[in-house]
């Protein structure tokens, strides 16, 4: 709508909308309203709406997103974790901890000694996505308590992954921050779901997910009214078999060109080897990543899952002091 | 196990691997037993059963699959769809019908016009995976009525996709086989329910999927009980723009050594092209599918979805005569 | 130009275009002359010439290759190699041999194996571009004159490749078909060169080439007045391990639909894998390859190299008797 | 050889090397001396050395490199350039210019510009490689004396691409640097020619080269006695447009680890936008690059070639000012 539309135009534009059986949902921005109109079945003639007074522009979006971009929202979203700010123009934050609750000692330790080393959250897998049955699926309900009761003890919120729709109720009751790993990134009534929660989403990147479709994803979850959404690149599927998967940091400055959310980044699962995390965390915070995700273990050569990739302690503590230099040199 | 390994020596060791808190599944082959050991976290010294008697080999499975592979069933499983036998050495199967159930008037028509051109499955999605929220999400448990009723009235059994782990009783309660979509093909609780029903389930390759990983997903299905499952390569995504995906027909002879599992190819999806259809349809065939799928409509232009890549009906009446040729040549 | 423009028009043309200090290239069909301009730097404003009497259209390319392209030829290029026509409509020829011209008594083993066989031409490599410098680079010239003895003695015309422009004069001063490898498709001094012989040129794809680069490097040759090209197929580069390369057979209809040249494909560095060369060789050929070439050695095992994908003699033989079953079911 | 391996012994090894039909090359370290065995076709049986005195171990090199390996050559290689030192522990380099040198005043103004600014070297293209032979393919000798030129009033020495192998000592004459560009990565014959000259060469990445190939490419220089070798990525190619290419900074880190040759990250042609050249030239520098290789043109809008990712001279200076803060937070 023009910048001087008022509100009984911008009433009727809404109501032609409706009766063309959409929705039109009204974003209201600090100069302008834009009208976001949603539920069309493919291509829609304007034919209708056109010329009705107040309208400045119709864009016909092919872009399969337009809440989580930044044309509908210019201000970056501002993610909020007990206390904690994440996004743009903030300190940019450390998740850390192991790939996968084991015990309840493990985690304990682990919590004990990345909170004070200086980490902002917790991480830790209780749902685990395997590439194969036969192989530890994870502590589940017994991880998610453990993984709590660590975050309790040190104050620190905790990060962990849902797998399913059905079980987003009973994540939600223990995680501060829900992650959807790269495997369901398209898992859309998971994705759904995770709408209707109050409770912020780490939404890593498909193994070969574009960017457009990463951010189409978001927008799922946007939709249904979930706005505290973190993106996390964690490596695109290649040809190269030197690492894990290939850490795609062009990704940060380009969804910050698209997108209003925070982006994390995750060295650990890009690269696949330990050397590797720390130029890699220093590479994604000087980039303009808003935080960044590791793997720690007290003993990563018995981890039960991804030790090769995994720091230990003493190396998370000598990481946390170079991202310490880092982020004063940036001016945090 | 030894080919003369008794009864008693395998029911020693079945009793020796529960004892070391592991799952023990016998595998009756023709000549000798195999007995899959399951349920360990990682890697299991076996230094308490390598000598007991009967034991022939110990092999450490290092790939994340091994029920679905040739080496433990040699021979080749045929899925058995309303009396229909999909599998090695039978004639190769044609399931056609459009991309997603739009109306009862359009499912009917593609039905009747395919059943009398010779296809053998009708397809059709009643729940849709769309990369972004705002386009058509399928008609749902309406779609599944009316794909049903086009499925009754011309005796042909129906394909439909499931995305969701609380959707598989509905959609086992309308469809004949279940299918899984690519996005889904590491939705490991999706994979889990799957494997609890009894009716045959057509498992789509991932879009960036090694065939490991595609074997292993299966491995879930087939690890909860369900035997009957089909291998679907629909397409991986490589840098190549002049097609949608780009076609894996190797894909065919490579699981044909690795699996038992009939693999079916969906040069659809794959090419997203529709004159692309037919010379990759009978590629596929000549190179071994048990079965091709391919979208019809009788109007492709006005399709909700996928239009592009749609057969028109006289289109695949015409591929429908190519092939009656071709497994006539291949001795079908 | 308009299919009734004369003569004088189309000179009235071509004279501007010079003046613009571009090249003007008159392309006559049946119907209509098309005229391609060449030696732009970018993007030419058409003022001057748009509205002259005769033009038709005026198309800004914005694809690098016009003169391999359809539109400029409709007509099917045919290669002629001693007496060989290769190309539409024509049955598809069958290339085979040794990756590597090793000894004179293996070549002429080979040749005369594959002659006595049905084979039509006969491929070894004497310039082998090798991964590393510390592996085995060929017999070079040497080679050249073993491969040219052998087919004089069996009449199979020869193919063997060139990998420097400076060796384009001494390989067709042997060969009857200069081959380009896929790493040097866009070593574009070599495609210069092979532009001003007159002999059939086969092209490899880039492993990871998009079909319009490959076209644009085809394009190279055909600028500098060598329109004998055959373009070959031989799998992209993938994330995918189980297979060498990725075969993307729909190449064969995508280019049978952008461009007049004859596609041929190379199922054995495609797989890497004997027993995947049958069905991928059947597969191409129902695709529409004008031809194919694979890998054979008297001893495959003690192959200097490529090895693993190699066939057998005995192995070629009975290929050969599915290829003649399968022409003759196409119609050849 | 073991440390206390005496010079006798060590010719007694060579020798037998030398028998055996392959070439013995010492490579002395600090503790200890090396002997690369090379020219084996293939696998070569070590049973007349490995019960020689003074042997420490014999390994069967299965990597196509060896020379360019870190096993081989512990300490980083330093890259001299006209007094400027470029490597391991030196302050990273930043090589600045157009893509190609388009006039005298184009490429003199540019070079005074980033004289002025900091940059180290010049680069500029006088043998441009182009997708299609219809575009602009550079000023060859022209373009090379203009960039001489512009080195020589600016004092800055020039980097510049060489596409042929006959084109070597032509370019040799006027560079400082000779560039090998990624389509030309396995160029072999090119890279032998570059072997053989006493000039730097900066080898830049394949387009789908793993790094293992991109360093057996290396060695092919360096095995022919030119060891002042840098080594650029420039990104790869994956699946994902967002940007022209994904920059795989991971490679720094895992080069750094497998050999001593020097890193430079090319981030114009890897994002192939301006807007991403500076986080991704910062994140390059921290991860441990040598240098950087920024595209600069005073008026990129009208650049024949590469314009969206060039930066202008103001955009250039501002990005230095970014780099010298950067490279005194790293100690430099």
């Amino acid at each position: 709508m023009h910048h001087n539309a008022g509100r009984k135009q911008i009433d009727v534009v809404l109501a032609a909308v409706k009766k063309m059986g959409l929705t039109a949902q009204p974003i209201p921005g600090s100069d302008r309203t834009a009208i976001g109109v949603l539920g069309n079945k493919g291509y829609v003639d304007d034919i209708n709406i056109r010329n009705m007074p107040g309208i400045k522009e119709i864009i016909h979006v092919t872009k399969p997103y337009k809440m989580v971009s930044r044309d509908f929202h210019p201000k970056g979203t501002l993610v909020q974790v007990k206390g904690i700010t994440i996004g743009e123009g903030k300190n940019p934050i450390v998740i850390a901890g192991p790939c996968a609750v084991e015990s309840e000692a493990q985690i304990m330790k682990t919590a004990q000694a990345v909170k004070r080393l200086g980490a902002d959250l917790l991480r830790g897998g209780a749902f685990k996505p395997r590439t194969g049955p036969h192989t530890f699926q994870g502590l589940k309900e017994d991880g998610l308590e453990m993984l709590a009761e660590a975050g309790r003890r040190t104050g620190l919120p905790i990060v962990t992954e849902v797998m399913s729709p059905e079980n987003v109720n009973l994540v939600a009751a223990y995680a501060d921050v829900l992650q959807v790993g790269a495997r369901n990134m398209q898992n859309f009534d998971l994705l759904r779901e995770l709408g209707k929660i109050r409770k912020p989403v780490l939404l890593k990147r498909g193994m070969s997910a574009t960017i457009e479709e990463f951010l189409a994803a978001a927008e799922y979850i946007y939709a249904e009214g979930n706005h505290q959404i973190m993106l996390c690149e964690r490596g695109i599927r290649t040809f190269e078999p030197a690492t894990r998967n290939s850490l795609d940091l062009s990704v940060i400055p380009v969804i910050n060109e698209l997108s209003h959310l925070p982006v994390i980044v995750d060295p650990s699962h890009a690269t696949g080897k330990r050397s590797l995390v720390p130029p890699m965390t220093k590479a994604a915070l000087i980039a303009g990543a808003n935080g960044i995700m590791v793997e720690v273990h007290p003993e990563p050569d018995k981890a039960l899952s991804d030790g090769p990739q995994t720091l230990t302690i003493p190396g998370f503590g000598k990481l946390m002091e170079e991202i310490r230099a880092l982020r004063s040199f940036m001016g945090y």
